[in-house]
């Protein structure tokens, strides 16, 4: 192996000994112009190589009739003639860099933050601090006091310490109603809280997973930098409509409406908080730091920012960046006014912070393979890491996996249905919770449909077969559960004696048509980030389903239906709420922090309705079976 | 001239060859342990001297007795008696330094501040942008648009901006609705505010002097960097007293108490602003920087920080600190929330921003030569200036010079007399805008006691004599005017017929016990911080009166009554309102800003009632005529 150097930016790469030098500029995705695709005709590719490496390598024919005298002296190659044998340095004429793409491609580059890994680390510290109490000799304002002997007890030389005046409000009548004794909570240079007595060992933190269906919250002791408590609920938006463009639309009527939708959020989230507190027994004034995560819809209506723009096309949001503010900054939010409030940066209207967060869970740019991510919720967004970089996506999947949409559809809550094995002559399935059946949650509706397409009672356009359709040796049982109606078929699964509600609960050919859509947006989805990382399908390393829907799945029966390209199963893997998980990472360490910025920069979000070829792509994904 | 360099702290002094250690040391400003006072008897000043220089001077018989073999082996050398002819180092131990007595002195020195200066920075920026409108090719973020533009604009590589989520909260409807072109402000690299259309050239800062009895506005448009406009009015804690002291009591009641007092008064500072932006047209929106200057009392008022200890010994303040922070940490301040905030930071419970304020006017660590400020208003502030400190003090003058406590007393408006002369034969008084007399503003009770003391009728003691005690040539008119009242004298001014008011105005011999204590309180004041400086009155080069009852005074009659200690009266100058003016510097100037910062600390504060000498300097500092 040989190191070479290139110029400008003093980048190093090694390369077998011989290797062409067009070919190390390919390996360093530096791209330079050559016309004629390296054939040495248009001369274009003039690179100047370190004179030891020219030693090693005599100019070919070409090379001679393309350079002047003048540039052989200066040392000038050909770039597509030349072979490197020797450790040399290349310096690239800015007339031959392709600036703006190499540049644009590089910047998107993940490889320089791989050494970079979690660490916990608490954002907060506390000291006790007892202070010398004043005296006419010593007539230091409180605050200054305060300071200097912050300074002995941090053992700092001297650090500029902040404070804000509402806090600096009550420190003087605290110090002298507790004989100049008290505990100052700190990040980092700067006061956030003033306690009386010591209470340094009393320090939390909370992580939220703001979902569009789902919002959960975690209390993390930040002395042991462990999870004590989580408490998840509904998100109260429910009411303005189960998708986010329903509420964009109600939001966007007036700025009260944003006002209320805003407070709806922050009310839920002290409810969450006030649980956490009452099942643990400690003070909420002693929570000082909060992660909020979410999708960027939850993310603009969280701090009252028009979510109009995110809804239409272009698909613009306000704001990407992370958002680092305090309780105060989020009307009425019940922490202390000046706890630290973060919220993860977003790459785009639909790829959130909350798929940030995933990333952060799963480690993606401490990884050296191919992964591909899917995070099924109301909508279905898609990461795949290739190489080096990161593309994203979101499919418009709709709520069909979460049960809406579906005439028996629900929630994979007590009495759904949310696994079915259904074969020639028997149908079984599992209700949550051991009761009667009431309707068929999003994992259920994977296995149903699966199980009918290996019976071919589905055929792979998606339509549901009549009785007499059937293959050979599909029991009569089996075959009375299709019923005609109108002009489609639908599937009985439940009679309507054995279900809770005494209503039948059936799969229809509407319904099939729901999923359809739904796995077609996402399987197209995939079928784009492939393409656009010039990979293929068995280049896939692994395939994470994020997501409280992906770990339910039956990871054959979602290779069945097609709703990922298939690979080996071995290679599938569910990983649950990886953006709670993610939340809670970010809470510990300021790394990660940094990184989710880095990684919302460096995710290249790809819009799917701006492909060209996104419809065919899309019909061609409805097709279940798309591979056998 | 040797030069010797001292550690710990590598400091290099220059000094004659054959100077005595001892004496290297005090000029280095170094204090050491010297228990007999240099006698060399007590062996305690003990350093190490570098070899070289202890060839230049024997040990004599007084070392050889102090120092063991070992010590004088290692170069150890008793300061007091040992004399340096060559460049030497001198090592201090650790035990012989006297370090808290030194290094606090050391840091109170301004010397290095000197070459600072004013010159006016505004310290808003502005920039019209417009912005290409977003598309599906490029979705960035309104705010990734508007940073990118604005790295454009202002040609800057690559700032990292901030932005509040409340301000990006309007920009996105904002730009829709104005073709994309917007108007950005910015503090550094904060917006702290977007304007539909051009308003560049729209820039406006205010600076607030908040005095115990007076509050000043001064408009200053930015884009000149000129006043525009002022405005003053009474300070509407006026109800709780006319002094701090009574409006500490109301405040130190309650926490509800406390934030009226602070809503009267930021009430009062929006009567201030909406006047001046009435007077002026200008939008209060385009007011994007405010500097307020006051007493530590009024700073604590405003900011509701608690004042009761600054009213008792040991007379503590919460913060000295500067405030910078916005306009929405100040409740309801009618500026825009986020438009800048800043406080001057204060020295001590008595010397307050107002006092650094006039420092940064007078341009104080500019001047080489010794300068006495006294700024009286309801208290007297008193700082000098000599070599390279700055003492300070505040005297409890109470607020007679502004003629409360005095029988015919009034403030200098209209009616007031504000200048007498009185002969032998004749009294003769100014009345402001020439109408009525209705009482004795300061300045005409400064002339009528001076006076009085010319043609001896006031001893020097304060009493007023009897008409038989005359001196000769005192004419019956004047003498007719000695009235007898109880066990004292009163002496008429102007009688009943003459006056306003219908009532006679007299000086009676409690009014002239005021003034006594008034001007004994800070006669008493200069002569301690004298003594502190180690100056003698003949020492001082300029005595600056400032605050508006200092712009009145007759410089004679203030020599004659011994307010200010006896020097040639061209060395007296009316410095007039000097705070107001330094708020406007401040308003104007990041350094200026920075350089109050170290000024505060650099001002060595004298706490009268701590000083032993104190009483004693004070019965004595009442006496008329003290140095004649």
């Amino acid at each position: 192996m040989i190191e070479i150097t290139i110029n400008p930016g003093a980048k190093i790469i090694n390369v077998p000994s011989g290797t062409l030098l067009l070919d190390v500029l390919k390996q360093a995705k530096i791209s330079i112009v050559t016309t004629c695709g390296g054939q040495g005709s248009c001369g274009k590719c003039r690179v100047k190589v370190s004179s030891t490496a020219i030693k090693g390598s005599l100019l070919n024919l070409t090379e001679k009739k393309q350079l002047s005298e003048e540039e052989i002296k200066e040392g000038f190659r050909l770039a597509c003639q030349c072979h490197l044998y020797h450790n040399s340095t290349i310096t690239i004429p800015s007339s031959v860099l392709m600036r703006n793409n190499n540049s644009k491609i590089e910047e998107k580059s993940i490889s320089h933050l791989s050494h970079y890994e979690f660490k916990p680390v608490i954002p907060i510290k506390k000291y006790f601090l007892r202070l010398n109490p004043p005296t006419l000799k010593n007539q230091s304002s409180d605050w200054t006091r305060i300071k200097d002997e912050l300074n002995r007890v941090a053992k700092i030389k001297k650090e500029r310490w902040f404070i804000a005046p509402d806090i600096l409000g009550n420190v003087s009548q605290l110090l002298r109603d507790n004989n100049y004794g008290m505990t100052i909570v700190l990040y980092k240079n700067e006061v956030i809280s003033v306690e009386p007595g010591n209470t340094s060992k009393e320090m939390y933190g909370v992580a939220f997973d703001i979902g569009t269906t789902t919002i959960a919250g975690y209390l993390i002791d930040f002395s042991t930098g462990k999870q004590i408590v989580a408490e998840a609920g509904s998100n109260p938006q429910y009411i303005y409509g189960d998708d986010v463009i329903s509420r964009v639309g109600f939001a966007g009527k007036n700025a009260t409406n944003r006002n209320i939708i805003q407070q709806e959020l922050i009310s839920f989230l002290n409810q969450i908080i006030t649980s956490l507190s009452r099942k643990t027994g400690i003070n909420l004034s002693r929570i000082y730091f909060a992660v909020l995560v979410g999708n960027t819809a939850m993310h603009h209506f969280l701090w009252s920012l028009p979510t109009e723009s995110l809804a239409f096309s272009p698909y613009i949001p306000v704001l990407t960046d992370e958002i680092f503010k305090e309780a105060r900054d989020l009307p009425d939010l019940c922490l202390i006014p000046h706890a630290k409030v973060y919220s993860t940066p977003n790459v785009s209207a639909y790829i959130g912070g909350d798929i940030i967060a995933d990333l952060i869970d799963i480690n993606i740019w401490g990884k050296n393979n191919n992964i591909l991510m899917v995070d099924l919720g109301t909508n279905g967004e898609i990461v795949l890491k290739g190489d080096d970089k990161i593309w994203a996506c979101s499919a418009a999947a709709g709520p069909a996996f979460e049960g809406a949409r579906i005439s028996s559809g629900m929630r994979a809550i007590r009495g759904a249905i949310d696994r079915i094995i259904i074969t020639e002559h028997k149908i079984r399935y599992q209700v949550i919770e051991q009761t009667r059946a009431a309707g068929l949650c999003g994992s259920g509706i994977i296995d149903l449909i699966a199980s009918l397409l290996k019976l071919q009672l589905i055929k792979s356009d998606g339509r549901l077969v009549n009785q007499e359709e059937c293959p050979k040796g599909i029991s009569e049982q089996i075959k009375e559960r299709i019923v005609k109606e109108c002009k489609s078929n639908k599937f009985l699964i439940v009679p309507k004696e054995q279900s809770a509600e005494g209503k039948p609960i059936f799969l229809t050919q509407k319904d099939i048509r729901e999923v359809q859509l739904a796995k077609g947006a996402v399987r197209a989805g995939i079928s784009i980030l492939l393409e656009q990382a010039r990979l293929k399908k068995d280049d896939i390393d692994e395939v994470l389903l994020a997501g409280s829907f992906g770990s339910l799945l039956d990871k054959d029966n979602t290779l069945a239906i097609g709703l990922i390209p298939h690979i080996s199963s071995e290679k599938i893997f569910s990983i649950g709420n990886a953006a709670g998980r993610g939340a809670i990472k970010l809470l510990l360490s300021e790394d990660m922090r940094n990184m989710a910025e880095s990684l919302s920069q460096k995710v290249h979000y790809v819009e799917l309705s701006a492909q060209h070829s996104f419809s065919e792509t899309f019909t061609k994904s409805m097709i279940f079976n798309l591979e056998r």
